[in-house]
């Protein structure tokens, strides 16, 4: 058992929030149905590959769903789709997507054959235009706060907000399933990957330190804004990151590195009292110039002693290939993880939820599925199509099957 | 009328990741008390902050709650926050928090008050650990992805993480009570940041990258991973993004750009076919070096144009200032927002969900609380006591009361 066992939600869907919204419900028991066109959609490539060319990003924002490949052109195929979508159940009837696509897949036009439909749409922009996590980032001055204190504007590796506009899918789908639990009635919930960053930029106080102060934020290489937080490189080589945001934090960096005097120096120059935070942040080119050879003087595994000891809040910088070697937490003592591979291929580790659910098993991460590997399922179980129907749409090339399973395919 | 109109959420919390969940429910309509120790928590003064040291960051993420300020070293402030997690009703015994306590604030003890609690715990690593947005990063390697070709590890400005595990937090926390509305049962959900981190690059295939290539993933600065898509300079200094992941998108730039006889003199020097996305990626610095000088003999307006009239997915770099300024969706103009100011200090967007539900209108964003601001109504109305009982409370310290609310009193 799962905590959404039961529901069914449909996707149409490429790329990363609405993928991983549908999938974040699968690894929460929901049966996912995502569908396609004959050929995979936009995402169908998306690097990175294995070596074989295979989609490693798909296989990774799909684990647990059911796929379907349909003609998308073909009104025969959109009807079917349609039937999919909307298809009786007290708990079907739900359906995210990304996919700009009027008439007949908007809500006005499906929820006419499921009054109740849920239906939860994302897009670029809150005009409907285009945007991408690439671009909304840069636009709203994240890069500019990131990287070294001088140079051209950063922006970062990670799709942050493609990753926060795809949680905040699954909540917009969970509090419209609730209201319609109670109530009956379904609706339709958009909003779009800026207006999420956009929010989520002023939650954190950043919009109104802006206006308020004129400039953007400093750059500050790798310190944590606002208090301190310092990356050093130990005498191995290795680099690690220190956190003293809270009181408790900084006494443990100051009693652990035996800079007591030194900070007290410190502030009796400078007049800053270094329990307060801001002065931390005002002061941390000086208090990291403290530290520095107390870093520079000793391995990563000393450093690693002390702090642990200390209880400080501290990680080293690992690339991710050290990372997988180096950290438990990445392999297969951690029980989200389920390890995997494909055949000739290196394994590793795949997640499942990293939510435990106590009145519920951890479940293992499912595979995703082939292109099309259960077109004839949902034809049958969903659309309820007989088998001389199913025959016939396969026939005409409306669906598609997989050929091959990729998991068993080398 | 909001969509979570009704639910009572408590929150016990510090920083980003569980202040923004109980936020984010706050402005779906639930009512969300969040408790503090006296004198405030451990962000009550956390940057950035406004010219008289009021935190922007707690007014951004406690905004439309209930604020209660507790002693929570005393048995009898312990005692009151269980009465008020723990209150009854059917829509209450919804308890969130990142704060590590053992004992009387754990789901063991307090489900013996109330049988059918939910309660949603966030810790920093899965053993418990402190680790914080700032450590798990680099932990994971994502630094080691980011920023110029070459040079050190470059962490993020945004707290990607906690972002993301905020919000699933309250996919766990409407998922928990989902079921409870259907069995009764109550139940903890446990995760951990870094967890919630290390599944996410699971998600997006990078776990299967590494460990399939045994590489970090390289830096490219601000390009595009595995397609097409970067940074340019216009003839007026201004920095562009422009997006070739999608085929649509690739034919765009290369006619928007008028370089197509180039892209194909590059495709049979190399043997590239560019209407792949791998193949793009692996020559981007050979396209970057053909689209440069369009760029460079252009103004950002005359770009902007032409990129709009071909229907590109672009956007400018802009620091969060010059976007405050220029961009309408990110003032007024946008119905998410609703413009606020503090006495003697510009104004500023401050805003609401994202998420537009259309059974319900859109609901303007309530301020934040004063610390204690709540705290006598709460006394009566959650934890039910008189008002003997209440003004007794007060005059022994247990609780405390907000003396003035900031945005009246300058």
């Amino acid at each position: 058992m799962t905590i959404l066992k039961g529901i069914r939600v449909v996707e149409g869907s490429a790329f990363v929030a609405v993928p991983l919204a549908g999938m974040t419900l699968a690894q929460m028991g929901a049966e996912v149905i995502r569908f396609d066109r004959i050929g995979g959609g936009l995402d169908a490539n998306r690097w990175p590959v294995a070596p074989d060319g295979r989609s490693l990003f798909w296989e990774g924002l799909n684990k647990g769903k059911k796929s379907i490949a349909v003609n998308l052109k073909s009104e025969e195929g959109r009807e079917l789709v349609t039937r999919i979508v909307t298809a009786p159940g007290d708990d079907a009837g739900l359906f995210l997507t990304n996919l700009r696509v009027r008439g007949w897949m908007d809500y006005e036009t499906l929820s006419q054959e499921r009054k109740d439909l849920v239906m939860v749409t994302l897009t670029g922009d809150r005009h409907g235009r285009p945007q991408v996590d690439y671009t909304v980032n840069p636009s709203l001055g994240i890069p500019h706060m990131t990287g070294p204190v001088d140079g051209a504007p950063v922006a970062h590796a990670l799709p942050a907000w493609d990753i926060a506009a795809g949680n905040m899918v699954v909540s917009a789908l969970l509090a419209a399933e609730r209201h319609r639990l109670r109530t009956g009635q379904g609706q339709e919930v958009c909003f779009s990957l800026k207006d999420a960053a956009a929010a989520t930029m002023g939650h954190l106080g950043m919009l109104a330190e802006a206006a308020t102060t004129g400039e953007s934020r400093p750059r500050a290489g790798n310190a944590l804004y606002g208090a301190y937080g310092q990356d050093f490189v130990c005498a191995d080589g290795q680099r690690v990151m220190v956190i003293g945001l809270t009181d408790r934090q900084w006494k443990g960096i100051v009693t652990a590195t035996g800079t007591a005097e030194d900070m007290a120096a410190l502030e009796r120059e400078t007049g800053a009292n270094l329990r307060r935070e801001g002065d931390r942040w005002m002061q941390r080119d000086r208090i990291t110039a403290i530290l520095t050879p107390w870093f520079a003087a000793r391995p990563l595994a000393e450093v690693a002693q002390t702090f642990d000891k200390g209880g400080l809040t501290w990680a080293p910088f690992r690339s991710l290939p050290e990372a997988l070697k180096a950290d438990p937490d990445l392999g297969p003592d951690n029980p989200m993880f389920t390890m995997q591979s494909h055949p000739g291929l290196p394994s590793y580790p795949v997640p499942g939820t990293p939510m435990e659910f106590s009145a519920f098993d951890r479940v293992p991460a499912a595979p995703a599925p082939v292109l099309g590997e259960h077109s004839e399922e949902i034809l049958a179980e969903v659309a309820g199509l007989d088998d001389g129907e199913i025959a016939r749409l396969f026939d005409k090339g409306i669906v598609s099957q997989a050929r091959s399973a990729h998991r068993s395919a080398a």
